[in-house]
């Protein structure tokens, strides 16, 4: 196996040799549609599966809707259809012929749609068309509802999890009597998102909203969590919208209140995506490859035989069997490889590189002695341990292996956070250290906008814990009266 | 609630209005696409559950593919593409403008793609195409994944689950090494289904193989399942194909063997969809709306209070927590349904029509007398109970009920099917008692052909179980060794 390209040589190229690599996703045939390989869909499988129980403990039922979006639901709501980028994929007929030529198939132009089909970039449209049917009175509220899907947004550079032409995501769509309550939603959302990426994906998150720039096209506010990458760049971890009344007023969904008047429901619309799995990668890994989390880890634990002879073999796995069912009844997914194909420092590569957090390795003196070798994946530390309440000892090392991976990022981030007051110290900032920047801002759209014509970097949020303090904007000068967060961002 | 129209009137009315009255599934704006309601989703997560965790136990993976299929790939199995309808959703563009009146939007035609991208019908050109890069040495096989997926068939008439333009699914692809392991998988996948559907769902199945006319477009051997729907109506309620070496062939999936040489990769498919939704409806529903087995209902009991005033309802919800409390340690899921908003009996019209396996009512009298009314919804059958360990009296009760369920409709199909031995007879049965024919055929596709044609009844399969006889075709009255088993068909 080849080395990976270093962080510091080309993070980028880092990033896509390890996203290759370690087997969690490639290119497909299809331009800007990405295959996720068995072990990176296992990692993906844990975050659905610890959201999808997030989701249904705060209330939240699921429900499917069409793939396709008729092209005249966009034009409806002005602000969704301006805002939102047009580059989607359009389905213009439905059926295929036999070419004339006997030897493939073409498209066959008497089939073709009246109306065209968009293919989902996002299903606000949609499914407001259906609440319409759902709600006629103030009983039918709240609807909380949730869809796991794939979308597609045709984008022009794509990079395997972050910018995909298809990707798969989760989309929450809530409506309710009263703007308080969906405010409410969409706050309690957001902190469902941190909880979920700071403890489990051990991924430090700020809090915040989106300036008007970067609003959610048809949001009245776009509360949303942003990490930072090793690379000093910023990741936008997930995002959730309080809509207003936009929606239903483009699609009409009304309610009869309990005191008798027809009013228009509150919305909000809240996702996470497959972008996580490059922000999990993006986070944490290192040149070796992949280091994961042990919540997230399709395997949390790894035992290699190291053996001669056939018969070395049948003692080593006999002790390896033992371990594994002290492991599991801990609850530690455990695995064994015991492959005859591969030498055992090959084997130490790849689990390596597929960021285990815990390898055992299990050899002939390691028999004799009642010990085990343990090898742990976030400091590459190895020590001797006695097999006595091994499962016990490695639930603790997972803990440990969690909490550090979080506090890693965590003063990672502390260190790469900085203040900027002049507009040089800005500049400096950006081209030689990158990381969030904490500045005032005037407030206005057209600063935002020429700071990030000049240095690209944007306001990633407005944070909720924003201090009220009296400033002046980093660029222009004027009044501001409180700092917000800049960065350069995927 | 308006009552739903009546099996025996209009067999076809009632399963549609059951289903959008149940709140299981309604049309949408999309032409042929369904949304999937939260009730009816809440039951294909339980489907999607138990054969998860299946397929896992076999040893499968999942995994994730393209939605979008390039038009060339469908063009290189030539059985595969001769064979598959072509009736296809088909991706043009990839990017939309505003319109010149500045009022909507539409596409832009100088965005239009060279070539031209098919939304997923099945995917096995795509994931075979994938494969090759995966495959190199024997050591690389078999390869066991699965996905749950979205799919697309332009159907031109449709039924809420049973046949809809978008639907969702699950499909496996396998590749061997050998033709045995590859058959053995087939069959294997088979039976994870069969014991699924028995089991789970509670419909007795025929496991058998199809006849050429009915075989997957690519596939040498097609595996089915099929169940008898209560109108003497078959459905093919899952299959798995042994698919040779014909993909492998098309798509050059090659692997190098222990011995050194060059071999074409052995493949098998194998899937089952929403279709399992109808399926599940018309086995065991009745005139007063959804029956549903207790393995796949959101929730199992419902307790229903009975209550003048708030001081009685506080009493009574007392007993309720402690009944839940009692069920839900016993793994049994359960809803109070306290809403002051509808009275009792509409809530047992409402449970009754959405399926739910047992209702306990709570009165007054049951909080003097310590007993509970219980409620099954296959036989509509009431009693009172001592409220004395009633966990274990409701987990009995529907343990009873799951199999009442499946042998009630064993009962149905055993009465439905019926032994023809000349065509006369099978043109009786037929006409005035449907169901499942069991006669011999000559084992040639005219003969099926021409029997579809006069009856448009269909082979749904030669069974596994098939006993060697010598007979006479009841249709051209040629020589034939063994019975297979023709129906009408969903």
């Amino acid at each position: 196996m080849a080395k990976l390209t270093k962080r510091s040589e080309d993070y980028s190229k880092w990033y896509n040799e390890l996203v290759i690599n370690a087997d969690m996703a490639e290119n497909s045939g299809v331009r800007g549609c990405m295959v996720i390989k068995p072990y990176g869909y296992a990692i993906w499988e844990k975050m659905q599966a610890e959201l999808d129980r997030m989701f249904k403990e705060t209330g939240h039922v699921n429900a499917y809707f069409p793939l396709f979006i008729p092209k005249s639901y966009f034009s409806k709501e002005a602000d969704h259809v301006e805002g939102f980028a047009k580059e989607c994929a359009v389905v213009t007929h439905y059926r295929l012929k036999n070419s004339a030529d006997g030897k493939g198939i073409e498209v066959d132009e008497t089939a073709r749609l009246e109306e065209e089909l968009i293919v989902r970039p996002t299903s606000e449209t949609i499914i407001w068309d259906t609440y319409r049917k759902w709600v006629q009175s103030y009983r039918d509220l709240p609807i909380l509802v949730n869809q796991w899907a794939n979308v597609v947004r045709w984008e022009m550079r794509t990079r395997l999890f972050l910018r995909t032409a298809e990707f798969l995501w989760q989309e929450g769509h809530t409506a309710h009597a009263t703007e308080v309550e969906a405010v409410k939603e969409a706050e309690q959302m957001l902190k469902v998102y941190a909880e979920f990426v700071e403890n489990f994906m051990a991924i430090p998150v700020l809090q915040g909203t989106k300036s008007p720039n970067e609003c959610f096209a048809g949001a009245l506010e776009t509360y949303c969590i942003e990490a930072l990458m090793q690379d000093g760049k910023a990741l936008q971890a997930g995002t959730s919208h309080f809509l207003g009344q936009n929606f239903a007023k483009t699609f009409d969904v009304k309610y009869l209140s309990k005191e008798g008047k027809q009013e228009h429901v509150w919305a909000t619309s809240w996702g996470v995506s497959t972008r996580l799995m490059g922000a999990l990668v993006m986070t944490h890994s290192d040149d070796n490859g992949l280091v994961l989390p042990p919540n997230l880890a399709p395997f949390q634990v790894v035992i290699i035989p190291i053996y001669k002879g056939e018969e070395h073999l049948g003692q080593i796995s006999e002790v390896a069997e033992q371990l594994m069912t002290e492991l599991r009844s801990m609850g530690i997914s455990v695995k064994f490889d015991d492959r005859d194909t591969h030498k055992p420092g090959w084997k130490f590569n790849e689990y390596e590189l597929k960021g285990v957090p815990v390898r055992l390795a299990l050899g002939p003196r390691d028999l004799e002695n009642g010990t085990v070798e343990v090898a742990r994946r976030d400091t590459l530390e190895k020590e001797s341990l006695q097999r006595v309440d091994i499962g016990q000892k490695i639930k603790n090392l997972l803990e440990q292996i969690q909490s550090n991976l979080y506090n890693k990022a965590a003063t990672f981030r502390e260190e790469n956070t900085h203040v900027a007051d002049s507009w040089d110290e800005f500049v400096e900032i950006l081209d030689n250290k990158g990381g969030f920047i904490s500045a005032h801002w005037d407030g206005t759209p057209e600063t935002e906008e020429e700071i990030k014509n000049k240095t690209k970097a944007t306001i990633r949020c407005i944070p909720l814990d924003q201090k009220v303090e009296e400033g002046k904007c980093v660029y222009s000068g004027k009044a501001s009266k409180g700092r917000v967060i800049f960065a350069k961002a995927y």
